[in-house]
């Protein structure tokens, strides 16, 4: 039985970041994206995705690393396993395409830990929630958030139309209109953890 | 690592219910209630308390028993802790007092699981954060919400002046309104298990 779990964090200062090649979103509409999710549906059944939840701490409180898109939207590095890919390779595989340098020595050694969210879409829609519904019986997509243990020293590249942001726990509480409720809800399902704040 | 636990569910009709003498509120308004707190604070520093996720399953779907006062105010089963007393040791006082019959014999030998949620009172007020925020020395109280494992049957004996309930996740999920912040993401923080339903 685990009742605490120590996670450490490390400051933001901790580090480095340039950039690289742009990486696009395959939609420029959500009703292009729910398309795409059906089409895909039919040749391959449910799709999975997987998201990492990579924390830095800034003025001894943690932060969560977020990819910026436009002005407004923000999302989880992570992305949708190909067919059979193991969970755990494919998330390192999509962190990588996502933040990890051109360069392979550069790749950080992802560490994936800790589960901490499941969400299910029933249909095609933009709604998700934390269970699979009754009397859903062929849900359209899982997807799985973990916990990425940072090491001290990481680089990271960020794809030149994206932002990366370090975004504090008490900014996204209780901030659904912002951040939806799949990223709002991340500092609930933390809140078990024990973060040591590891300054240098 | 664990990417996902499975959590056995009995159906609510494994289960058995009578009643016991009353536990009234030891407060009569919120404003007692912080006024109490305020006192015991003085006298033994940061109150910790526990509460118990008792989970069971009706048409194929979790559920959580919450114990209701009056015709609104639900909680979770638990209370606060002596000072210096173990958590686990004190959840299962406070869910025997809760829930247990009069007769040692009946009691339930509750299986304590994972932590699931802590959360932090920074003063003495309603509100409660998921964290200790930021400049925060010295909260008033720490909450601790742990997964109560159930047996397929068990006996409960509920305080004649409350109702024992059975709230599927799907009520509780996006329900601040009626369950405050603390119940109504539950669900989220328990979609990273799997819950196995045993139907007899």
């Amino acid at each position: 039985m685990v009742t605490s779990q120590v996670v450490n964090t490390y400051p933001l200062s901790s580090y480095s970041f340039g950039t690289k090649e742009p990486k696009m979103e395959k939609d420029t509409s959500v009703a292009d994206r729910l398309a795409r999710m059906k089409v895909n549906y039919m040749k391959e059944g449910m799709r999975t995705s997987v998201e990492g939840i990579l924390l830095v701490q800034e003025h001894n409180h943690p932060h969560i690393l977020l990819l910026q898109i436009g002005n407004t939207f923000c999302k989880l590095p992570g992305g949708r396993l190909k067919p059979g890919e193991n969970e755990i390779e494919g998330l390192k595989r999509k962190l990588t395409s996502k933040l990890g340098a051109n360069s392979p020595a550069l790749v950080p050694d992802w560490q994936i830990g800790e589960g901490v969210a499941i969400w299910w879409r029933p249909n095609f829609e933009t709604i998700m929630y934390p269970y699979c519904p009754p009397h859903i019986t062929k849900p359209k997509e899982c997807k799985k958030l973990f916990l990425v243990h940072l090491s001290e020293r990481e680089y990271f590249a960020v794809p030149k139309n994206l932002k990366l942001l370090a975004v504090p726990l008490f900014e996204l509480y209780d901030n659904v209109q912002r951040y939806g409720p799949v990223i709002s809800t991340i500092p609930q399902q933390l809140s078990r953890f024990q973060f040591k704040m590891i300054t240098n």
